[in-house]
């Protein structure tokens, strides 16, 4: 059973497919395989059908990319996958809205459109400085940058540029690295402007204390003229199964339900130790030897493998693994008979805000990026993080049950499941069936959707969900939808250096969590490329 | 090297030192002793003086009970205490105030008094439902309890028949014990009034989704007529103090600065092995054996053992321990040549609040329990939990270092340190010194202090700091200031059963962790009762 494996790439998230699809691209001759712990391609991209809706994808994980300019890697990893022959059909993207003028922000138990932050600044129910008054949110955190980092706002500048801008910037006496984004919002911005921004922007961990230095950049790169969100028509899992696909078709190897429990080096070889779902009830030990080990995976999986790897144990190892903080995200999707916001609301795209802990609701664009305007609709309910997730705890199983029991996600106990209706029967996509919502985060759930519509209980028909999935990132092996640079860590030496943490040891790391675009899939590229730039002098030698 | 003892008792927290108090008493002639991985006595109990301030005492840790009726064991414990022959002074305890009218809530950046929220209510910067109107957080939190469990909020009943009713009581078709606190009260009231009951209350994290049945009962303790609040005239830390000297001298044994690293055992007999420090730049592995073993420490503390512990990570006592979560709390004292707040802000005594990350801000009475009204006087400039203890990180350095290096604190380099100045130079109490505050800390702290009490920038002198300490309870060993019971868990159950975990093994727990007294001393009394009552059985036999 023990094969031998030239590089052995642990992960079959992004930037593990991508890394071994370009390894076996230019090594043609070399033995490359993926190793997936759970029985599907994706990682962090995870892409289901709702049943009875047809024209939509729903987004259980990331669902959206920059433009060109802002991210140029995923649009030329696109046009690349767009000429492989194994390709069944080509990836297309759609325009993705987000904040219209229509779309409602439901804050302090008051009801108002985003117009209203500039139109109408007297209703919104925040006590903020003169200086906000009539200002949307994303305009005073800008302003707010520009007090922190003088110029970092200029339109002209490269992400690159505002980055070495933040990073040479002192601060309050103090580098701008080595403090915290809320600590030095707080210096520039009141606490109500601030609790404004946070509350009326969607996300809670986003303005949170990570390292500002990181967080000011990261905030400004979907900031100036142009910038536009793309969506994937067949859904953004379709990226990395096609580099799955793709992979296996020049004859690299991807074996799913392998998930690794500990490897170690000896005379210089790694030795891999996975449990196997050989069958469906009997899980085997099996184990394999490399000479390369990548692992493609964000630090919580990193430190779920600690434990039984001593090299992962080791200072200089740590020291690097431990630069970020993971961050759950949680998304909930609903489905329903028809697009009731639209005649409820008059709002036919975008996203709502609220201060509730459903956040963020997205009323969900169809396949050809329109809005959906009749028959059955998705909504993304709940788009939340920070406190708000430990809200939904509340309604679910424990965290961490389902990585011990090698599953993705722990089955309900069919008598708390929210079932729902189906308005025709019809096989029922098996992830979406997987991620059911249980019936009390439903019933709380709608009663804050509705309570952000304006839905009274006599009106309430229309608005019934027929079925409803939710996924929570912070779970394991993933701890978090995103990853964080911590405070006082200089990120540009930790992502050069992670890639390769010991200078004479063949173990790679790559992925989101190292990189300067945490939280994207451009991010996931970015740490694979200066990866694949060591490791391939390697393989060469 | 290798002692043997009939008891080892792991930690010199109230718990450890009041339970090996007891054995010893009842049984001479058993070898007991408590060994202790720091150089001090106390646990979460720390109190420290103050430079300059000769009438009162800095409590980094715990600093008060409830009367007699509310707290009986710790009161009966005082009793016992003051008889013993080895007391230099007798412990004292004076009234505590809290929440006086004149007292400050900053909330929304609008500047309120206590009294404001019944006087005033138009004033208060909450949309809150008409129910709420003119009323208290602390009226309308009970008033939520009494939607959630009718009649808990009865005068005449014993905390006992409260819990008893929160545990048996079904709410919205599930089992009380079955839900988030966050989530019922959700339910009978709205998103502002909770954000009030939170933000005005003071605390973040006793609102949040821990186990609603243990939640409703915990949060009645201190409601009713008669309540309350007393504080010690020596520092509460004198009370774990006296009982380890009277330990002592009646012949149990206390060794600080015994670390346990792991134990195991061996045909019956526990063998425990210590990092010790022997002398001050070496540190010795020392092992002993001991037919008993008592765990008096919370969970975070079993957690950094169970990796080296082999009983520990058996599935029934990890059912046991994983039943609680650890709750960051964060405090931090400052000192001033006089106490500015009475002529400043009319304030004499009890705490203001705000939404800052400072939370609450305690005017720190005398020894004798009056206000200070001259000379050098002490704030509890901050006592915060939950994201707050997230904003202060950012000023200082990383958790869990500390204890890794065998250190309670990990001392600051010192051109960070906030220097302050004395008055005049005396020497500095250690613990004081070792708990120095930033100096980018200060300055946020002092920047929030003077906007709660109004105080403009041409007029700080009188508010500027001599001094600072603080201490944040989340770093290791302890985790949490406190613990909460998770949600599903039945806690009466796991109370009896974590005192002794595995029927056949002589391995015990307790502590404040796994108690109905959550965050007080009389918690950990609580369990060292039931622990008692079984090792002592076991003594006899």
């Amino acid at each position: 059973m023990s094969e031998h494996y030239d590089v052995a790439i642990i992960g079959a998230g992004v930037s593990g497919v991508y890394s071994a699809w370009q390894l076996k691209k230019n090594f043609p001759g070399k033995r490359i395989a993926v190793f997936e712990g759970s029985d599907r391609v994706g990682g962090r991209l995870l892409s289901v059908k709702a049943p009875d809706v047809n024209n939509m994808v729903a987004e259980l994980g990331g669902m959206r990319i920059l433009d060109a300019t802002r991210q140029p890697l995923v649009h030329a990893l696109l046009d690349e996958i767009n000429q492989f022959a194994s390709l069944p059909d080509p990836i297309e993207t759609y325009h993705f809205p987000v904040d219209t003028p229509a779309n409602i922000a439901y804050l302090r138990d008051v009801r108002l459109r985003l117009s209203d932050y500039q139109d109408n600044p007297h209703a919104v129910p925040y006590n903020y400085s003169p200086d906000a008054f009539g200002k949307t949110p994303g305009a005073l955190v800008i302003e707010a940058f520009d007090k922190i980092v003088p110029g970092i706002t200029a339109i002209d500048l490269t992400e690159q540029q505002r980055r070495e801008m933040a990073m040479n910037t002192e601060f309050n006496g103090k580098m701008l690295y080595e403090q915290g984004f809320w600590n030095v919002l707080q210096v520039v911005m009141s606490s109500e402007d601030y609790s404004y921004c946070r509350d009326a922007g969607g996300y809670n961990s986003t303005l949170s204390n990570w390292n500002a230095a990181d967080a000011i950049p990261w905030f400004l790169t979907d900031f100036g003229d142009g910038v536009e969100y793309l969506g994937f028509k067949q859904g953004f899992q379709s990226v990395p199964l096609a580099l799955a696909r793709e992979l296996q078709a020049i004859g690299g190897e991807l074996l799913l339900g392998h998930k690794l429990n500990s490897f170690e080096q000896v005379n210089g070889v790694f030795s891999l130790n996975f449990t196997s779902e050989l069958a469906i009830t009997a899980y085997n030990d099996i184990q394999c030897t490399a000479t390369h080990i990548v692992l493609a995976m964000p630090r919580r999986s990193i430190d779920l493998l600690e434990q039984n790897c001593p090299v992962l144990q080791q200072p200089e190892v740590k020291a690097l693994t431990g630069t970020v903080t993971p961050r759950p995200l949680f998304k909930l999707f609903t489905t329903y008979a028809s697009p009731w916001w639209v005649d409820q609301s008059g709002i036919r795209e975008g996203r709502s805000v609220t201060d509730m802990p459903v956040r963020q609701t997205y009323y969900w664009p169809t396949n050809e990026g329109g809005p959906a305007l009749q028959g059955p609709a998705i909504l993304m309910a709940s788009y939340d993080d920070g406190v708000n997730v430990g809200f939904w705890d509340g309604y679910r199983q424990k965290r961490g049950l389902a990585w011990k029991q090698q599953l993705e996600v722990l089955p309900l106990p069919e008598h708390k499941a929210f079932t729902g209706r189906l308005l025709k029967q019809q096989n029922v996509d098996p992830q979406w069936e997987a991620h059911q919502a249980p019936e009390s985060m439903m019933t709380e759930v709608t009663r804050q959707v509705n309570l952000m519509h304006d839905v009274s209980a006599a009106e309430v028909t229309p608005t019934l969900p027929l079925q409803a999935a939710f996924r929570d990132w912070g779970d394991d092996p993933f701890g978090g939808g995103w990853n964080s640079w911590n405070i006082g860590v200089q990120s540009d030496d930790v992502a050069n250096n992670i890639v390769q943490p010991l200078a004479n040891t063949h173990l790679y790391i790559c992925g989101e969590a190292y990189s300067h675009s945490q939280g994207w899939v451009e991010g996931a590229l970015q740490t694979a490329h200066l990866m694949l730039a060591k490791l391939e002098v390697q393989l060469k030698a």
